[in-house]
């Protein structure tokens, strides 16, 4: 149940309220938000006096939920627009990983050449084995803050767990969580008190429910700046990485209150097949893309085999405005 | 192994050819095609003077490999053409099931009206259920010619078991096979036999490379009108009824010969998440698209909640020629 | 809803009743059962006078069901018998494939000399492939009707689509109806129609659902002698070749009324993990067991990894009764 | 590849050594053990002089291979001995969640009564909602304490992100990774630091190779005390919670010299289908078992599904040590 009190009621009763109730409660502009799990009808009626407006619900998705806000939430990146109405689909582009200065300089011009606004990559890497390249870590964050100084980029970076969220939310623009993160709340909780946006990528074992569970976590801590991040499910095929579930895209668009980016690369796991894909992405009229990039794909430290290089991307890039448009879509 | 035989090279030959190698063998053109599971030095060396030229590959896709013929092979449907470099879309509509003549007629017009030339309709059910409305089967079929008579249209409808093969097989333009009769040779090798061309659902439970086995079935046999149907795997995901296996036809695409379609109807399960899977599968470049739509969907005798109406099926068939377009292609 | 008629009401009024509420009716011992998909409260009414028993469900498992007949249904194999009360666990083994009359003959001795009844042994092999080894086909039923005769032993064989089944049902003591071809429904309806016990193989990609109904659409024509058996499910798992389900066999002991076996050879894929499989079956308390030996594995003509030796099988065979005993079940 | 260094080669030398080879080294008994991505043979002759033993592998799973070490390791839990060549299997309950110290304190004194050794309870619960039930957290962590020290119980405990993990390993006898941080580095990297041994669940969407991979981190840290627990994996199936993989047990215990634990009651998420799942762990010789007890299951905080009672739990531990017997296993 979703509980919004009346303006003018301070904390000292909000807190009191969110106690009695078991609820969660924040501040959004000048009220109070109160969440709880269940909809009890004589708590109900004992706070009625405290309360504008009752909302209730038979899941617990409930501020992601187009039954509370039948709208795309509108996300502000530092003057850049999705959702809201805005009918923008944003491309973001990057390494899998920072590698070197050198690296990350090339691809940051490459962004800058195209007109691309975000930078995509890696300092903390969740790889599987840990005789595999684990990313440049802080090192990495510091010339992704140089690089963006200098290019005026904006910067979508990763974070791997708890130890550095810190340090992640300090240096970007967009925080993303990783898909073997999702559930992680020491990172989640840390996202529900920034107000800075957080991309999170749906777990790759991870029903859509538990998806947008954890949004909630961070939506119920005030950080409504939540984007969802569909980059393919496990299932039993072999022949590609995972499995892009674009009827779960279809499912979010129509249920949930959220921006839907879609990350290709990381579904397919073959740069060969990014390009179709990613045309079906914004064809579907999704806010955003991830794509990975790189100068030589084939040295990459990380996931060598699905990121596309630049002529490519290029050859990609400018295919996308026409399919956007003929939707109603403007490619940004 | 593929042994294309040299012209001129009689029947009694290529069969005992066949049988020292273990090979299956049909007439393609003017020679003798042979294939068989492995390749083995010394039978190729044995039988040289007898060949035009071999083919060998690593896994048991041969024939609908682009290895062995690098193009999308061309399908000829009395008179339309996809595949072969024809850059068509074609579109196929109609509802689940044929349910009265009423309701078949309307669905015929409202095909018509469209200009769409292929109308699907299943006569005998795949049910799950013994208790459920199992199709209308002989008395089905005897309605769809008519309405092929009188309307000029092309028929698609689905065989479910062996046991009506034969008749499936005269009355129809294309013969459908379902998913849950993806492996089953019983009318895998009849419609080896027959020159209709078939298309073939992938299981929803099933590997592409089952899935592109299955279809070298009917190939093996010399049928090689054959096309493939993405139609939704089975998932974790509940809360739609399938996944639509979007990577999977990026993988078919690249790798293999036969046309692609996709159904996006029985991926999602829902009627409100067709449209834009709909408009996601014509942007990947694919060659033809099967869509549930019904005069009533609600009352739908199998299948009410995927069957879109005609005013949204009207509405998204407008959207689709300008994303075609935008990608070279076109919709038939 | 299950209509049980009373006694004495003869064909004429069972029918007219069967076309009236759209159900399917089968006679069994002396009374007329009637089964629809439907709880109808009016024609619940109407027909009370002709009626002994009303059973309503929330589902279309129905026949198949403890809420309508709490028990394990028996099942008689011409002399053995399993289910029903008898704390039975019958272990069946013998070759994936009949491969020759030798190799037949050898498993046959086998299967004599360790006392074990029931031979398994394919002709119509549902291969992935049409360039692998098929079978043997009518061939091979031959060999199995004589080495019946010979031994003595009872036999059960699979049939892989509904071009065969009556030969199959003809030369068998049990039918097996493979993964594949469990939604086949010319091959269940067939069985419905025999009183041969039916062994009916869950689909790798059907859930507990779909498996109990394809067994319903076999209860509804008359024939309750259906065992089911797991035999492994797809998951995104590759280590093994398919997952074992036993959270979905203990649903099974749980909510429904047949006997449930188990194929650990399938399931597992591999020789190795076979023995520890077939332990853990055991103990659960299931009614038997499917599994794969050859004597000389290495040279099957198929599923050759996953087969096991003679002296392997002798000694998994004699691990058995102990655990079997300290759950209070007998193998036989 | 793995390299043992030469007994009595200092720090600074495997440092060196280490850094040329882009390994981690860490102590083990008197000498250093490297281990690195890839073969590099020029490398190896290089360091040829420093070295003891070479040990090469196709894949990342190295120290946790058989290939490595080809018996189970041996796990030391303050007294109690499991793997090693025990052959005891090791049976662990307790609550989902501390929830009073009357509820812990019922469980410990059942525990007693039963003489199990080891309590398992949660005190950071990794919820799906942020609207359910924590768990109590540091306040649950005290009460585990006070019960250890009361009655001499061992303790398992669950951690959840990396935020509190240097309170749980020092609270407790066996830190548990739960299955949603199976990836956790910031969890991994400190559990390879400790020398307690650390139970580490199988995420219900990864691969067993990545389950491994996971536990490479633990072990490539030094800390050689790692217990693998298979505890269901997401699949299609909706009728149980999750799909015990025992197919994958039977590649564990052949291929890895890790001990196995298995979880039947998030496996199969409701409390009837615990005992023969548990039995049939039991029967495939694995080296222990975490089953969940609670004094009043409908009454549980979390997971109350899945619970079984006292009485329950009584006779299902009682049925176990015949069938262990009979395989030459000890229940402790």
């Amino acid at each position: 149940m979703i509980i919004h009190l009346k303006e003018g009621i301070d904390e000292v009763v909000a807190k009191e309220l969110s106690q009695s109730l078991e609820a969660i409660y924040f501040v959004e502009h000048t009220r109070y938000v109160l969440v709880n799990a269940a909809h009890n009808k004589t708590l109900k009626d004992a706070i009625k006096p405290y309360v504008d407006q009752f909302f209730v619900f038979d899941s617990d998705i409930q501020l992601a939920s187009r039954k509370y806000f039948n709208q795309t939430r509108s996300i502000q990146i530092d003057g850049l627009t999705i959702g809201g109405g805005s009918e923008n689909t944003l491309v973001i582009t990057g390494p899998c990983s920072v590698e070197s200065e050198k690296q990350i300089e090339d691809c940051a011009q490459f962004n800058k050449r195209l007109g691309i606004a975000v930078l995509r990559a890696g300092c903390y890497k969740p790889r599987t084995s840990p005789y595999s390249f684990q990313g440049l870590g802080d090192e990495g964050l510091e010339l992704l803050k140089k690089i963006r100084a200098k290019y005026g980029l904006k910067i979508i970076s990763e974070v791997r767990d708890a130890t550095h969220i810190d340090e992640v939310i300090e240096a970007v623009d967009i925080v993303q969580i990783g898909a073997k993160a999702m559930y992680d709340q020491g990172i989640l909780r840390k996202c529900g008190q920034t107000r800075k946006p957080i991309l999170l990528k749906r777990g790759f074992g991870s029903t859509l429910q538990e998806f947008v569970q954890a949004a909630e976590f961070i939506l119920s801590l005030g950080n409504s700046q939540v984007i969802l991040c569909e980059r393919g499910i496990r299932t039993f095929e072999t022949k590609t990485r995972f499995t892009l579930d674009l009827c779960g895209v279809a499912y979010l668009k129509a249920h949930i209150n959220l921006p839907v980016f879609l990350d290709p690369s990381h579904a397919m796991g073959y740069a060969y097949g990014v390009p179709d894909l990613t045309r079906a992405c914004v064809a579907m009229g999704i806010d955003g893309l991830l794509i990975e990039s790189h100068p030589k794909p084939s040295e990459a430290l990380s996931d060598a085999s699905q990121q596309i290089d630049f002529e490519a991307f290029e050859d990609l890039f400018n295919s996308l405005p026409p399919i956007a448009a003929s939707i109603g879509k403007t490619i940004i």
